[in-house]
């Protein structure tokens, strides 16, 4: 099939020949309604004109940032990743991931579960609402994923195969690269400059060396450490939640990088949570959940990455008797601590990058009272640095709680 | 074309039809005469009948085990890593690379360079000869090809590119996985067990919780951390010398891997060296060159290492303005460092699997009075387990050559 952009009524046509999809509609008639509102593809609500619950959703990729338009080209290839991601995270672990009904990497399109009744956690979180079972799901998501696609589960074949089906997501590392590492942290016409022009936090931001060459490490890492199949961008807005289940959507920054990025990004997006709380709702008894959120989630997931890794004695890395079951044990613990401290220093970075470059998160760069959204960058900056500074010397999750609690 | 073992009559039919072969010949007749006794591929020297110092070399893989025959089957895929591997090297510095030809993977043959006024470094450290070149020529070799090839230089998606050339090299990875940082500590069919039992310092070794803990670290740097092109497999045999010419030959293993594994075969082939004149020649001259040459590899390694890269501004890592100057030079020097020390850690596990793994070096598996062969095992496991223990913490190219003297 060669790819040809859809609309509207032109996706119609398209379903109507894929049996994967009208198995799931039945004899019903099917209807189109274009919802998405993202930067990069459309996205169609497909659904039952007489049964409006029964539905999917279609996400098209545009060789083009669709929110600007034809003149700003960006390759359609990223929706090659996202499917592959999908469907590679659906195996692992069906219960986090929606499920796909129809995928064509030719067309750049994928079909899958419509989550009607779920919301962007984001706005959940903004909104003060807690989520009792996210910590649970999370945690066993973020462990399974990373654990079952390196090379301490894989073989050294399979991992090998894993790293060619994604080495050539290379346009959205590269905005990883520049826009996370580089570009929030030096004068840059991507950055928020309007913040920035005479803002002496900014640019003591932008001449603290010793911050600096620390996020060039990490950059460093997620260029060239090549632990686990990744999501790549695992903020609140790319998680579908509600009461029950939770949803990992949106995986097409995915690539084999450091396994800290994942857990960092979700992190970073909590932090930045908490500090909204602080400056502008100031609700204490909030505050206290997301503390405890973030060290639940923390905690479980190296129980259950350890808990995943004790079932396989043999993989690309261990051949089983190699070390006794002491050094095993110790070797193991080391290898998940290094993981805690990567994250922390990899939050911090995704951190700072909020402040001043291109891409805000709504929590800070959404809070309309300057004075207040002033406090929340200041706040963001603190946190950010002793993350980024301290990181590869963490020794406990406390710490990471106490960083947090002495900033604000 | 379709592939098809050769032999010396039929090689000569296939050579008659490539162009820039015959050009080197000219009108010549031309014969065949099989030169190698390697275990993996047909080596031929291909030459004038009239003038026989004119000639080339053909090499080709076969999909067994030649030295043991076709019931050993080894894919004859390496042949494509090898010759672009050997295309790679020779376009970042042909001096040390021999000249090619022609290549076909299809045919998984390569023609090239005949080094007949050259011998096999190995024998010749045997012998106790002084290369007075050899230190600044290696020094380049292994500071441009690993420099060019890394994210230091290249671009993002370059640098993906060149993962995805080596990425499939998977076999031999393997073998290099299992065979240095597995088997050789441990009870295994392949290791040379007739060394092995009843002798306590190999039983000291399989139970050596720290050293193999520390192995492991390595093992995992090998397989994960994507820093440059590297040769794969650089010892001594690999290089042919004389007074004036150093070339490196036989990049089968080649594949994107950590900085410090080549550095680390160099260092650890040569440390071999310095253990059979400490034990077999007792040549105190001999062994005092070889620490010089090693001091003189380092130190030239890291100093043409950061010339290299003080010559490119941007890269896949670096954006030019983000770091002042001062910063730069730190973290320059820092990074230079760090590869040292993976060095001197890759060369403890690459001397140690020498001791009792399948593959023993002439200098030490050669000596044929049983106890001084003990003796030089056991200095070889002595530096090894330091190198391996202290790696991540050595400051200076001093301490390594400490560690070599206080040994024997």
């Amino acid at each position: 099939m060669n790819y040809r952009v859809l609309n509207v009524e032109t996706i119609i046509d398209y379903i109507s020949n894929i049996k994967s999809v009208m198995n799931y509609f039945g004899s019903d008639e099917i209807r189109a309604d274009e919802i998405g509102d993202g930067n990069l593809n459309y996205v169609y609500k497909i659904s039952s004109v007489k049964n409006p619950q029964k539905a999917l959703i279609a996400k098209q990729a545009v060789p083009f940032l669709r929110c600007v338009g034809e003149d700003f080209p960006l390759s359609r290839e990223r929706m090659i990743y996202e499917i592959r991601a999908l469907q590679k995270f659906y195996t692992i672990f069906p219960s986090f991931v929606p499920k796909i009904h129809h995928a064509s990497e030719e067309m750049s399109l994928v079909v899958m579960d419509y989550l009607g009744s779920h919301i962007i956690m984001r706005k959940g979180l903004i909104g003060g609402v807690k989520y009792k079972n996210f910590s649970g799901h999370i945690s066993t998501y973020m462990a399974a994923t990373l654990y079952y696609t390196s090379s301490l589960y894989l073989s050294s074949a399979q991992k090998r195969e894993l790293v060619e089906r994604f080495n050539g997501n290379r346009e959205l590392c590269k905005l990883t690269e520049d826009l996370v590492f580089s570009f929030p942290f030096m004068e840059h016409e991507t950055n928020d400059n309007e913040n920035v022009e005479n803002n002496p936090d900014a640019q003591k931001l932008f001449s603290d060396m010793e911050f600096k060459e620390k996020v060039l490490e990490l950059k460093y890492k997620f260029m060239t450490q090549s632990d686990a199949l990744l999501h790549g961008d695992l903020h609140t807005g790319s998680i579908m939640i509600n009461e029950n289940d939770t949803y990992i959507i949106d995986p097409e920054f995915a690539f084999v990088g450091p396994f800290g990025f994942d857990v960092g990004a979700l992190l970073a997006n909590l932090v930045n949570n908490y500090i909204h709380h602080s400056v502008v709702t100031k609700d204490e008894d909030y505050k206290s959940w997301l503390l405890l959120t973030i060290k639940d989630i923390l905690e479980k997931f190296s129980e259950k990455f350890l808990s995943f890794w004790s079932e396989s004695k043999e993989s690309a890395l261990l051949v089983d008797g190699y070390l006794d079951e002491v050094s095993l044990k110790n070797y193991k613990e080391r290898f998940v601590k290094n993981i805690l401290r990567d994250s922390v220093g990899f939050a911090g970075c995704k951190m700072a990058r909020r402040v001043y470059g291109v891409a805000g998160v709504e929590e800070i760069r959404g809070i309309e009272d300057e004075a207040l959204r002033a406090d929340a960058e200041r706040m963001a900056l603190k946190i950010a640095r002793e993350f980024v500074i301290k990181y590869d010397k963490i020794e406990s999750i406390d710490e990471i709680l106490e960083i947090m609690k002495n900033a604000g």
